[in-house]
């Protein structure tokens, strides 16, 4: 998201259209400088890394508040004056939320805490993390290719992380608690972390001992965004006992009492917890869509047989519905790190069942197109083909790892043409080249083929009277209820849902 | 169970050490003569098949009241004059469940409707079958060998499931609900239960349109055995709205009204529900054994990381946790009669992760074994060697497919000395040649390695000083604390736990 001003500085787009011009080094430093003032001689937190997770973390941090209600800590967000981050800077010092959620205490949070209360702000500068007690780490540690599913072919960007790490190194104070809250390989903490911060800390002479902790965090973009951090509960460790005292103090400052974190013994339990979690909800994904596929030849409602499940409470109520893929940052990918960390660590291959699943969940969109082309006769050449739905949660924005992308790609190679539409979204940084449509109704007229992949409110609250006549209509997500297929089917529709099996039962995939 | 009386009758033996003549056939006709008499104008419920699940249903359709407090149903248990079976018949008709469990109101709720209320019998007879307004079927249907995961190569035992049906057949009132509640494959009640009753009842002449519904079981042996199906929820399905309405009115009878029955479109739908959840909690279990060895390797307490994550309410709590293996009916199979479905009804292999799960399940006593040879120093060749556990469950005295079975056969082939210990299990009748201690204490004293395979509580109340110096202590199920095996580890045992990386991390495995 980069462009040249008139002037030859350049400008940083933010996914809401605005621009903002990156600053000079200059004015980075004279705008910390003002920061500076402000925060002296009260305790400051620093949050490393504004994407989803850091901005809404720091803005959680700055709503707390101490004793007598005033804040308990002035927060410093910092990131970096790049094309691809600058914008996330300009906007917080704004007041506006960076992440455009569903919650809208988000933007309440970032609005009380840069306008009214004047303790949060962000900055480029590294110089920050000098000011700061306590340093949160939420820089990004990604995969390379989320599609490798071979053990030794997965490949980590680890440059980035290790960089930003030894930045906070160079600059905290000798007493400052680190907390990692980034989702990492199993062993990062004391194998990468801590000899980085410590080479750094004895470069510039510190010899107290490093304080330092992880605590993951497990936030979810969506209408409960904030108090997926304030009211959600929280797993800690530390590298020793003082380090861990800290982090519990430091918790406690921001997450409500109810939600008291659960200690384990060392940074590998909790860095292995995390993977496990995330692993754990994608294998449970994957081994319903091996159902999902039963279901469909033997002509079962999946849904309902779902639903029917899911009153055991406590032991089958997380059973996963049928769908169209697994998107977003955490489930696509946190899987790999695990087995990249069991490479790594012991030269083992265990996790067979978790990359399989990873597999099976990767490629589910697949399924949808193989419903498509038999509703389309078996080519999809030349087929105007509509897709609604990007983001990979309903009624979010969130486009990363959108499972939209590999069925998008797989449909437009062969020979379909591609447009797609979602409330959410207005631009499509994943796939720029990709025809967005804003005007739903009129996508719909213009299509032979529509493909619902997300359930947003938007798609559930569509009437059959809304689609045009005689169309392939594919439900990938239970957008459409049993009553909507059959008037569409009525009207000369045909229909395939993922999961559906009465539907093709009931003849719905055939002609009327 | 079978032996010769002196006079030449057979006797069957029971699990509790009691025997029993069994009957000739003039005795069961006499018998028989004397219920129906007793059942005389009352409305009576047979149920087929008094095993785990049959004998506890009967005790409690019995036991279930009507408006003003009178026994709603007279309950006839049917099952078979035959060494394996007569036993069960016997001891109902005693006033004693036949099924050992922690639960005592199912011991109650026999007592009761035998000896006070006297609404509840047994009978060999098939002529049972024409008293009834309801007939429950709660037969077995079995795969023949649960250990084969090559989906072609799945086999059913269906020849005594079908001739169970066809014997309802041949006597049931036009006008009763036949109400299935065995697990079977996919399709089974419209494509075997439904054709069988509809010849035998036109054989008869009788041309009433069948009433007939699905509606499958969850009980739970163990200490809610009689809660899991009166205050349980229940799905259920029928071949037509007049069955419906006729199952749900029945299950109401017995089924606590806040469990509310959910109704499913078909009886496939129904019968495709239970192999799922059964599949879905099966597959978890495999799901957590992979991150088992990757933490045992790593030197991580996955114990402490499970118990960490569980605290996530809806969509973690059920996350499974390490262990020996996995036992019982259900689980074993389940996923193999869903995959026979599969193949049968539409030549497709989809289940791969499903298959793969139960296959890892099946082998997962291998990997305790492979600790005990570990500790050993690599053969366990003349070992002796104590297992403590057999019951699938722990303070339940169900040895069905117990995982003890493999890691017994196993350790028995690599040439070890073994000895079985369960408080609850007196005899083992799937290895009847395997030397089983009643004194633990002296079992203990007597062993070069123990394996705690199940938590009882009888050993999770061991103290250190209940263990002689100097052995190898294989815990597979968290029976030991870790203060336990620091004393232990400190009076010269050596120590591995599955799931227990710290203590391989601390040196637990190793001479002190």
């Amino acid at each position: 998201m980069q462009s040249a001003q008139p002037n030859g500085t350049s400008l940083s787009h933010a996914p809401d259209g605005t621009s903002h011009a990156i600053p000079t080094a200059a004015q980075t430093a004279a705008h910390f400088a003002e920061i500076t003032l402000l925060a002296a001689g009260r305790p400051v937190v620093v949050v490393q890394g504004l994407g989803f997770v850091g901005s809404a973390v720091a803005a959680v941090i700055a709503d707390a508040r101490d004793g007598v209600g005033k804040p308990r800590w002035f927060v410093i967000g910092v990131d970096r004056a790049t094309p691809g981050s600058w914008w996330k800077i300009a906007l917080i010092n704004e007041g506006r939320a960076p992440i455009a959620s569903p919650d809208p205490e988000f933007d309440r949070l970032v609005a009380r805490g840069v306008l009214q209360r004047r303790n949060l702000f962000a900055t480029a500068s590294e110089e920050a993390y000098a000011l700061a007690e306590v340093i949160v780490v939420d820089v990004h540690l990604d995969v390379l290719d989320r599609c490798v599913t071979v053990p030794d072919a997965i490949e980590l960007n680890l440059a980035g992380f290790e960089a930003a790490v030894r930045a906070v190194g160079r600059h905290m104070r000798g007493d400052a608690l680190v907390l990692v809250e980034t989702t990492v390989p199993i062993g990062t903490c004391e194998r990468s972390v801590l000899p980085a911060l410590q080479s750094e800390r004895l470069a510039r002479g510190i010899s107290e001992p490093l304080q330092l902790a992880h605590a993951y965090e497990r936030v979810m973009p969506g209408p409960r965004y904030i108090d997926s951090i304030r009211r959600f509960w929280r797993s800690f460790s530390a590298i020793d006992a003082a380090s861990a005292v800290r982090a519990k103090e430091f918790l406690a400052t921001f997450i409500d009492q109810e939600f008291a974190p659960v200690e384990l013994a060392d940074t590998a339990s909790t860095e292995l917890a995390k993977l496990l979690e995330n692993s754990y909800r994608a294998a449970n994904i994957a081994f319903i869509h091996e159902w999902t596929l039963l279901a469909e030849k033997i002509g079962i409602n999946l849904w309902a047989v779902v639903d029917s499940i899911r009153v055991r409470k406590g032991t089958h109520d997380n059973l996963r519905y049928p769908g169209f893929g697994v998107g977003g940052y955490c489930l696509t990918k946190d899987s790999l790190l695990a087995q990249w960390s069991a490479t790594q660590l012991c030269k083992t291959n265990v996790l067979a069942v978790t990359l399989e699943a990873l597999r099976i969940n990767h490629d589910m969109p697949l399924h949808t197109l193989d419903l498509v082309r038999e509703l389309a006769g078996g080519s999809i050449s030349g087929l105007r083909l509509l897709v609604c739905g990007i983001s990979y949660l309903p009624n979010v924005a969130d486009t990363r790892n959108s499972p939209t992308e590999l069925f998008v790609d797989a449909s437009t190679a062969e020979g379909a043409d591609v447009t797609v539409h979602d409330p959410c979204v207005r631009q499509w940084p994943e796939r720029p080249a990709v025809r967005l449509s804003v005007d739903l109704h009129k996508a719909l007229h213009c299509s032979d083929a529509i493909v619902f992949a997300v359930p947003h409110n938007t798609y559930k609250q569509l009437a059959p009277s809304d689609f045009p006549g005689a169309r392939a209509i594919i439900d990938a997500n239970n957008v459409l209820n049993d009553s909507a297929a059959r008037s569409l089917h009525a009207a000369g529709s045909r229909l395939a849902g993922v999961g559906k099996g009465h539907w093709r039962k009931a003849g719905y995939h055939l002609k009327r």
